[in-house]
C-alpha cells in the first residue's frame, strides 16, 4: 500500500524521539531530569479552570468555526496593548499554534515552494511545509556568532523564483535569539521588496530578557499587511499548553478567505478550552512579568552551570526558554542514549533534545543539543551537573579523551 | 501574493454559508428554525463536564501526541464490544473526526491520486482531500433510488491507475444511507482486490434504525487490515460536538508511522477533553439507545412532515440523522435566500442545507436539500410546516406556478 510522498518527507519529532529509552530508564528505577520538552512547570492561572467549570450549557455544542466571540475579543483586546489594531475577522482562532502554521503553509504553498528559515528551527515546522509538499531553504548560522541570523545580503542571496515565505520564530525556539526592531524591519523591507510572505511565529513574545521592557511583535510594522501572518498561542504565555488554544492573525483578505475554508472544513476549536482561553487574557499582568522573571533567572542559573563545563559553548539567550549549546562529544544523539541506559549519577540521568534534527544542512548540529531550562532552580542545577558528569565520563570511557 | 492552488480548490462551508443572511433575519426580528447544521440538541452526558472539572493538576500541560491512555484505553474497549480487537498503538486520539480525516489524507494521498466517495457527500471531504492535493472521484446516486451506491460494477468502473482509497460515511450524511453487512463485505473485497484504502467516516455508527439491533462497523470484517481506516468522533455519539474529540483507527503500520508524524508535529490534542471523553465511554449504553430512540422518532416526524408536502422526493434515511430531500423548487441556493430575506410565517422561516455543494458532478443537486433532524419534535412539525408554506408561495411568486 502507498503512502503520499509528503508525509515520507516528514519525521518525527527529536523532542519526543528518546521517549522509549526514557520510559525504560524509568523502568530500571532511574530519575531522568527532562530538559528536551518546552513544558512549562509555573501553575496554569485560576482564572483557565474556573471559567471551563463555570460553563452551564447542558449541551457541549461546535463554536463557531475562527472563533468564540469572547476569545476573538479578547485576543484583540490583548494586541491592543502591544499597539497592534486588529479587526476581529483579522483573527483565526486555532487548535495551537501547530494548527495556525499547517494552515498557514496549505493556505500559501504549492509544491515546490520554499520557505526560508533560519537554522536550527523548531522540527515541527518540517511537517508543516512537507503536508504542503513545499520545502525549507535553511538560512545557516553559527554557534560561534550566537545563531544569529538578520543579515540581509545572506537572506536575499537564498530568495529564488520559488520563494514564498520567511519563517521567524521571535524570540526564537531552540536557539533564544531575538531579532532588534532594527531586524524586524530589516525582514519587513526584505518581504516587502521581493513580494514574499513573513510567517512571524511569536509564542514566545513576552519572554525577553533584555532590560528595555520591549515586547517584540511584528505586526507594529507598517507596510507589511498583505505580507503578515502571526502565529501565536496560549501556551507559554499562561502556562496552557494543554489547552491547544492559538490563533492565525493576518490582514491579507485572500489568506483570510483561505484560513476561513481550512478552519470551516474542522467546524470549530474546543469550546471549553476556548472559555478558558478568553478568561487568561483577563489575568493581570503581573503573572506575565513573574514568569518572565522566573524564566530569566532560570536562563542565569543553566547558562552558569554550562559555562562551568569543560568544553561546552554557549551564548546567553535573549529570549524564549531555550538554548543551544554546543558539547564536547563526538555526537549528541549517540551520548543521549549512554545517557539514558549506560550512565548515572546516583540513579540520576538526563534528557535534552539533540541538535541535528533542527537543521536542514545534513552534517549540521551534531555536537549540539537545545536546552530547555522549564525546571525549577534546583532541579535546573542538578539536570545541568549531571549533565557534565556524563559529557566527563562518556569522554573518557567513548572517546577515550581525559 | 499567490495563493496556494490547493486552496484555492477548497470552498466555504455551503451548510455555514448563509449564516450572515441568518444574522440578518434574526436581527430584523425573524425566527430562524435551523435544519441546515448537525448539530444535536439533546444534552452532553454529566460525566464530561464532571471529569473536566475534577481536574486538580496545577499545570495545564501537553498530552501524549498519540492520546492520553485513559482516553485510548476507553476507545479500546468501547472497540471490544463492538466484537473488534484493537491495540491502543492502533488508535491515534485527534481534534475531532476532522482531523483524523485531514492527516488520513496527508497520509496516503499524492497530488492527482483520485479517492472515490459516492455522491452526494459531507462536503468538508473536499477540503481535506485538497489539502493533499487529491481529487474527488464522485460515484453518482439517484435520489429516485435512495442515493444507494453500492455497485460492484459502477465502482469498479471507476478505478484507475490513479485511485488510492474508497471513502464511505457508513452510516450516511447526508443521505442517511446505512450499508448492509454484505454490502460492506463487498466493499472490502473491491479494495482487497484493487489494493485500495478504504476510510470509513463511522462517526454516526450507532445511529441506526432497522429493527436489527446491527451496529455496523468496517474493523470487524477480515482480511483488510493494511486496507482500512477508520474515521470516528464523540461529537454524535455523546452529543458532544463542542469537546473535538475524535480518533483515527488502523492496524496498518506504515500508515500508523504516518500519523504518528502528524500527531506529533502538533505536539497534542486538548487536556481536559480527552479527559472528558474518557468519561463519555463509561456512560451507560442507555444514554446511546434513548438518543437514537429519539432520533428515529425524530426521522419519522420529519419524513411524515415531508411527505405532505406536495411534490417532494424523500426516501426514507435508515441512519445518522440527516436526510437528502428534493425539492419542487428550481434552485434551493435562491430559495433558501429567499426565505431568509423575504419570506416569513408568523415571523418564522427556516434553514437547510442547499444540495449542489454535496455534489462533485456540476448541476447536480440544484433542486436537493439536506435536512438535519436535529430540533426536538415540535420544533421539527413546525420548521417542516414553514418549509411547505414556502416552496407554495415560492413557486407561486416566483416560478408563477399555483
Amino acid at each position: 500500500m502507498k503512502i503520499s510522498a509528503n508525509s515520507k518527507r516528514c519525521v518525527l519529532s527529536p523532542i519526543r524521539k528518546f521517549y522509549p529509552f526514557s520510559e525504560k530508564a524509568k523502568a530500571q528505577g532511574k530519575k531522568v531530569y527532562h530538559l528536551n520538552i518546552g513544558q512549562p512547570d509555573l501553575p496554569t492561572p485560576e482564572a483557565f479552570f474556573e471559567a471551563t467549570q463555570a460553563f452551564s450549557q447542558k449541551t457541549l455544542e461546535y463554536a463557531p468555526s475562527p472563533g468564540m466571540p469572547v476569545l476573538l475579543d479578547a485576543v484583540q483586546k490583548y494586541y491592543e496593548k502591544l499597539d497592534v489594531t486588529l479587526k476581529t475577522d483579522d483573527i483565526f482562532i486555532t487548535t495551537g499554534g501547530s494548527e495556525a502554521l499547517l494552515y498557514t503553509c496549505l493556505s500559501i504553498l504549492d509544491p515546490g515552494d520554499e520557505v526560508i528559515i533560519p537554522e536550527p528551527y523548531y522540527p515541527n515546522y518540517r511537517t508543516f511545509i512537507n503536508a504542503a509538499g513545499g520545502k525549507i531553504c535553511p538560512l545557516p548560522t553559527q554557534p560561534e556568532n550566537g545563531y544569529r541570523y538578520c543579515d540581509r545580503e545572506k537572506i536575499e542571496g537564498l530568495i529564488n523564483a520559488n520563494t514564498r515565505a520567511i519563517l521567524l520564530t521571535n524570540p526564537g525556539n531552540p536557539t533564544g535569539v531575538m531579532l532588534s526592531e532594527a531586524e524586524m524591519q530589516m525582514i519587513a523591507d526584505i518581504a516587502r521588496k521581493h513580494n514574499l510572505y513573513i510567517i512571524s511565529d511569536e509564542v514566545y513574545r513576552e519572554f525577553c530578557y533584555d532590560d528595555s521592557g520591549r515586547i517584540p511583535c511584528m505586526g507594529r510594522i507598517q507596510g507589511i499587511e498583505d505580507n503578515l501572518i502571526i502565529v501565536d498561542s496560549v501556551s507559554k504565555r499562561f502556562s496552557s499548553c494543554g489547552a491547544r488554544i492559538g490563533c492565525a492573525i493576518t490582514k491579507n483578505i485572500d489568506i483570510q478567505d483561505a484560513l476561513m475554508k481550512f478552519c470551516q472544513s474542522r467546524l470549530s476549536v474546543a469550546t471549553l478550552d476556548q472559555i478558558g482561553a478568553a478568561a487568561l487574557y483577563g489575568v493581570d499582568d503581573e503573572y506575565i512579568r513573574r514568569s518572565v522573571r522566573e524564566y530569566r533567572h532560570r536562563r542565569d542559573v543553566c547558562i552558569t552551570g554550562l559555562r562551568n563545563i569543560p568544553g561546552v559553548m554557549v551564548e546567553e539567550p535573549m529570549g524564549a526558554f531555550y538554548v543551544m549549546v554546543k558539547l564536547p562529544v563526538d555526537d549528541t544523539d549517540v551520548f543521549q542514549e549512554w545517557l539514558l541506559t549506560e550512565f548515572d549519577d546516583h540513579g540520576d540521568t538526563v534528557m535534552y533534545a539533540p541538535g541535528a534534527p533542527f537543521y536542514e544542512t545534513p552534517g549540521s548540529g551534531v555536537d549540539e543539543v537545545r536546552i530547555a531550562y522549564v525546571l525549577e532552580e534546583n532541579k535546573l542545577k542538578r539536570a545541568i551537573e549531571i549533565l557534565g558528569l556524563g559529557i566527563a565520563r562518556y569522554r573518557k570511557e567513548k572517546m577515550g579523551i581525559e
